[in-house]
C-alpha cells in the first residue's frame, strides 16, 4: 500500500536527522537559545533578506495558529477566515478556546479576497458584536489553492486600509512559494503581512514551524506567549537544527519543488485521461473527480481520502505528495489508474 | 566549560536517533495513530502492570500540566502546589491562562502532605473562593526531594477523603524512580495518582513526555484537549519511536540510575568535604550551599546555576546531572572543589 | 416621538417600583441569600410545578448566556445555534470568550429543529473538531418567531437522543408562553430543556432574569460560577423583590398578554393594510415590509429600527411592543401609517 | 436583631427610589446611552474636575475588577495585589477565569508600597514567568485601612517608574475619601491612577459602580469588554439615575460622612472601653479584638461576623456602618457592651 494521504507520513529528510546525530553531543542552552536556534534565525533572516524580522520556532501548526492569534489580538478582538479555514474546521477551536471568535467567510477557491471580507466588516458594526480584527489565510489553501503576488498585494493593502493584521499559516508554505506563476518568495510574504510562518513539518522537517514577526507592534514579549502555551521546548536545539539544515542551502525549497513535480505528474496524467478536478490547485494537494468505480480499484493500492461526495457516480478525493514520494510510486498510480479508466 | 547546568543540554541517547533513523521512510499514519506510538502505549501498560489505563505523548512539561489541569478540572476549580512548583514559578501563569488558580502553599522541602494541605481546604469554605480540586506535585520536586511510597500513599488516601485530584508533574520522574529507598515505580504512580507524567525530554528522549492517567473519569475526549491546545503532532510517530526506544528494555531507568550515580558521587565528595545542602536530595539536582569564593573558581570551569544566598558569604548553587554527564566531568568538578577548598 | 425600538425604553412596572420602596430599609442577608429571593424562588417553582429545579437570578441576558454556557460544558465541547441567534451575532462573541465556539445553522425562520441540527453533528467526526454538545435556542427567536409544543417536544427528544443539552434564552420568553397557540408554560419549559430562563428585563422588570436548572447534572456548585463571572450580586434582593411582584399573581403573564395584544393590534391593522411580513411572528416583535416612502413618513412620528433591505422600494423594519406600550401609541401609529398609505 | 454585618444590608437612599419611579416611565435608550447615564457621566466629570476621563457604569465590584483588569492586560501580564486582595481572596478566581494570574504580596495593613511590590518584581525576571503589570489596591482595603494622598503618590509615582498600571478598587471610596487625613479626593484619584471605580452599592445605592479611566491607552473600545462580559444593561438608565442622584449634590459624600461618623462613635466607645483593634481603621470597617464572652453576648442582639481568633479568650469581630445605620442601633451595642464588659 502506498499512501497520498498526506505529506506527513514519512519521518525528516535524511540530512536533518545526520546533523542530529552529528551534533547530538554538543551540550548547548535550552529553550530556543541555543546556537542553532541563533544561527537559524540568522540564516532565515538572510534569506528573507530582512534584519528586523522576528522569528520563533514552535512545534506544530494548531499551536502557531493559537499562540500567534491570541498574543496578537485583543479580548473583544476576531479573526477572520475562509469558511474552509484550518482554524475553523480543523483546530478543535483551539482559537475560540483562547477566547477569539473567528468569522467564517465563504470561499469556493478557499482564499480570501477584499471583496469577500468587505461584507464581514460592514456586518460587524458596533460593540453588541466583536471586532474584526486579523485576516488569517492559508497558503497554500486547505483545497490547494494559491496567492499571486498581485492578488496578495491587494489583500495586504486591503488591510493596512482597514486596520486589519494579515497572518498567513504557511503549513504547506514551500509549495506556494515554489509555484513559478505565483511570484511570491520569502522576502514577498514578509513585506506583505504581518506575520507568517514557514512550514517545517509538511516540507521536510520531523517536527515544527517557523514563525516570522514583519509587524513591529507584534513582536514585544512573544516569548512569554510561547512558554505560557507550553511551546517554549527545553531541548529547542530540536528546532534550530532542522531549520539551519533545511535552509543552509535551499534543501527547503528543493524539496518543496520535487513534492510540487509529483503532484504535476499526478495532474497531467489526470487530466489526461480526461477528468477534471474540484479546484485548480498548483500545489502539493489535487482534488480530482473520479469515478466511484474507479475510486474503489485505486484504493486497492493507495490510500488516500475521499474528500467530497460529487454526484451518485462520482466523488472527488485528495492526493497529497512530498519531499518523499518517489516517481515510481507516483507512475504506479497513474498505470492504475489508466488501466482501470 | 562543562555544563551541569541542566539536564536537557544534549541531544536523546544515541539509540533513540538511530531509530529514528532506522524507521525513518516507513510511511505511517499521522497524530499519534500510528503503529510506534500504539506499541509504545501497550510497551507503557506492561511496564505500568495496568491494561486500563490512558496513555498519551505531548511535547513538553508545561504543555502536559496545562492541558490535563484545564481538562480535569471545572472552571471554578483550583489546584494547589507548593509555593515553589513548577506550575505556580515558571510556566508563566500557563494554568491561569486556561482559567484556574493555583493555590499556593508554603513548603520548604517542596514536598506537599495533607498537614500542608489540610490548612488550604479550611480556608476555601463557600462560592466567594475557588475550590480546591487538585492537588499538584511534582517529583522529584523542584528542590531534588523525592516522595517515599509511604509519603505518596498518605497522600493518595487524603485526597481520596477530600474529592481531590492527584496529579504527579513527572518532567524527572526516572530519577526519582530510582531513588532506591523511595520504593515506588511506575505501578504504583498509576495506583497511587489520578495522573501522572513520565518525562521524556530530561531523560534521555529529544522531547516528549508521556502522560498515564489512571482515573477513569479523566479519560473521556482527552484527543479533543491534546489538539485545542496544539499538542497532537501531526509526525506523532517521533513521539511513539522515542518512548519506544526508551522502554524497550528498560533504557529509560539505566539513564535515570546513571544519572543519580553521577549525582551520587558529587553528592558524596561536596558532604566529604564538609560543605551542608539546601535540601536533602537523593535525585539528579543537587543544591549545595559553598562559598562564594569557591563558587567564583568552579565558575571558572564549570557552567551551573547560582540558586540563592545563603548568607554574605555563602550561596546555594543547582548542579542536575544527566544520562549523558560523564564521570570523567563529574571528577573534574571534585577535584578542582577540592583544589580551591 | 413614540417609541417602538424594543421592550426595554422605560423603567419598570409601578408595581415593583412600589414593593422596592415599602422594602427598602428592612435588613436582609447580601448575595441572593435573602428572604426576597428566597421566596421569589419557592414562589417559581410552584408556578413551573417542580420542586426538583435549582433556579438563580442574574442581572442580564448575556451574562445569563455566558455563565451557563461556560458552566454546561467542557473546554472542548461547543454550542449550536440559530445564525441569527443572539449568542452568534449580538453579544460580542461573549460565549468565546469563554472558550467555546458557537456553531452556526443556517435557519430562515429563526429555529433550530433535528432536520437543521443533524447535519452539523455529522460534520463534527472527530477530535480534530470541536463537539457539539448544548443546542442553543431563544423563545421568542430574534425575528419573534415562537416554538409550539410538538416543535420543542421533538427537539427535546432529539437532543436526549444525541447527548446534547437543550438550553433557551428567554429574554421575552413571557411573550412566547402567552401565545396561545404555542400550548407552552412554565412547566412545560422545564420538562423540556436542560436549563432556560425566565427574563425578566423586557418582561416588566427594571433588570434581571431567572435561570431555572432542571437537569441535575447542571446544578452542582453553580453559585460559584454565578460569582466567579460577577454576577453575585450584594444587594441580591433587587433580583428577589422583582420576581417576587411578578410571579405573585399573574403580573409576568399579565403584561405578556398585554404586549401581545398591542402587537396583535399592529399586526392586523398592517396586514389589513395589504403589507406583508418577514417572518410570521405572533409575539411582541414584528417584522412589517413596508414602502421606504412610507417608512420616512412614519419616522417623523416614531422611533423604530429598520431591519434589513428587501428591495429598491421596500424594506423590513422592527416593530417592538412592551408592558408599557398604550393603546394610544398604537392608534396613533396605525392611524399614521393608514393616512401616508 | 440589629445588623453591622455589612453596608448592603438594605436596599437603596430612598432619595434614589423616588428618582426612579419619578423617571420610570420615560422612554430612553438603552445600554447605557440614555440621558440619565450622559448626565450622570458629565455630572461626575465635573466632580472628578477632568474632562478628559472616560466613565463607564458596572453592576457590581468583581465584575467591574474582572472586565478591567482583562481589558487592560495582555495574556502574559499579571496583577499584583496585598494577599487579603478582594480579588486574590473573595472572588472566586475571576481574574484567574479571565487568564491572568494574581501575584500575591504579604501586607500586615492590606495596604501595598514601594517597598512591598519591589521584591514581586525583582522575581519576575523573564519570560518563563509572568509579567507584572498593574498594582491592583482597594481603598478602604479589606481591612479597613485608608490610603493617605503621600502614600497614593508615592505609590503613583513608583508604578510609572516601573511600567505599571495603578487600579483603584473603590467599592467603599466614599467611606475612604471622607476621612479627613486621607486628603484625598476624586480629583486626586483620577490623578494618581489610571483608573479606579466609586463604589455605588456599598454607599447608597441599590446597585452599581462607576469606572473611572484617566489613562488614554485604556480607554479603547472598552464598551466592547462590558457588553462581553455580560455588563451592558439593557436598562442602563438605571445606573445613570442612580449616580445622577447620589452626586447631583452631594448625597454620595454625605452618605459616606454619615457612615464614617457612626464607625467613630462606635470605635471611640470601644477604645474607650479599653478594648484594642485588629487594625489601625479610620472607615467604616472596624475589626475590635474583644473577649469571646463579650462576643457571645453581643451576638444575642447583634449581627456581625467573626473575623479572626487572637488567642483563646479573645477574637476580633467585624463591625460596619453604612449609611442606613441609625444613632439609636450604635447606642444601643455601646451600651450593650459596656453592659457586658
Amino acid at each position: 500500500m502506498i499512501s497520498f494521504k498526506n505529506d506527513y507520513s514519512e519521518g525528516a529528510h535524511p540530512r536533518i536527522l545526520k546533523t542530529l546525530v552529528d551534533t547530538n553531543m554538543e551540550q548547548v542552552e535550552g529553550y530556543g537559545l541555543d546556537r542553532f536556534c541563533l544561527e537559524a534565525i540568522g540564516l532565515l533572516k538572510q534569506r528573507i533578506n530582512r534584519e528586523d524580522v522576528d522569528i520563533h520556532f514552535v512545534s506544530g501548526g494548531t499551536q502557531t495558529n493559537l499562540i500567534s492569534l491570541s498574543a496578537f489580538m485583543r479580548p473583544h478582538e476576531a479573526a477572520v477566515a475562509a469558511h474552509s479555514g484550518h482554524i475553523l474546521v480543523h483546530e478543535t477551536g483551539a482559537i475560540e478556546a483562547t477566547g477569539h471568535k473567528v468569522i467564517s467567510v465563504e470561499s469556493p477557491d478557499g482564499k480570501l479576497t477584499p471583496e469577500r471580507i468587505a461584507p464581514a466588516l460592514d456586518f460587524h458594526t458596533d460593540e453588541h458584536m466583536v471586532k474584526p480584527r486579523l485576516v488569517y489565510i492559508s497558503n497554500p489553501t486547505e483545497v490547494g489553492t494559491v496567492y499571486g503576488r498581485k492578488e496578495l498585494e491587494e489583500l495586504h493593502a486591503f488591510c493596512k486600509g482597514h486596520n486589519l493584521l494579515l497572518y498567513v499559516d504557511g503549513a504547506r508554505l514551500g509549495s506556494a512559494l515554489c509555484v513559478p506563476a505565483a511570484e511570491l518568495d520569502l522576502e514577498a510574504m514578509a513585506e506583505l503581512t504581518d506575520a507568517f510562518y514557514i512550514g517545517g513539518t509538511k516540507c521536510g522537517a520531523l517536527v515544527g514551524e517557523a514563525l516570522v514577526i514583519s509587524n513591529p507592534s507584534l513582536k514585544e514579549d512573544f516569548r512569554f506567549h510561547l512558554k505560557q502555551k507550553g511551546a517554549l521546548l527545553s531541548k529547542g536545539r530540536l528546532m534550530g537544527i532542522q531549520f539551519l539544515e533545511l535552509f543552509r542551502d535551499g534543501l527547503y525549497f528543493d524539496l518543496a519543488r520535487h513534492s510540487n513535480r509529483m503532484a504535476d505528474l499526478l495532474r497531467n496524467a489526470i487530466a489526461g485521461a480526461g477528468y477534471s478536478f474540484l479546484t485548480d490547485s498548483p500545489s502539493n494537494q489535487l482534488f480530482p473527480i473520479l469515478p466511484n468505480r474507479l475510486i474503489e480499484k485505486l484504493q486497492e493500492d493507495f490510500d488516500f481520502y475521499i474528500w467530497s461526495k460529487i454526484d451518485d457516480n462520482r466523488s472527488s478525493i485528495r492526493l497529497v505528495t512530498s519531499w518523499a514520494t518517489c516517481e515510481e510510486a507516483v507512475a504506479a498510480f497513474i498505470g492504475n489508474m489508466q488501466k482501470h479508466r
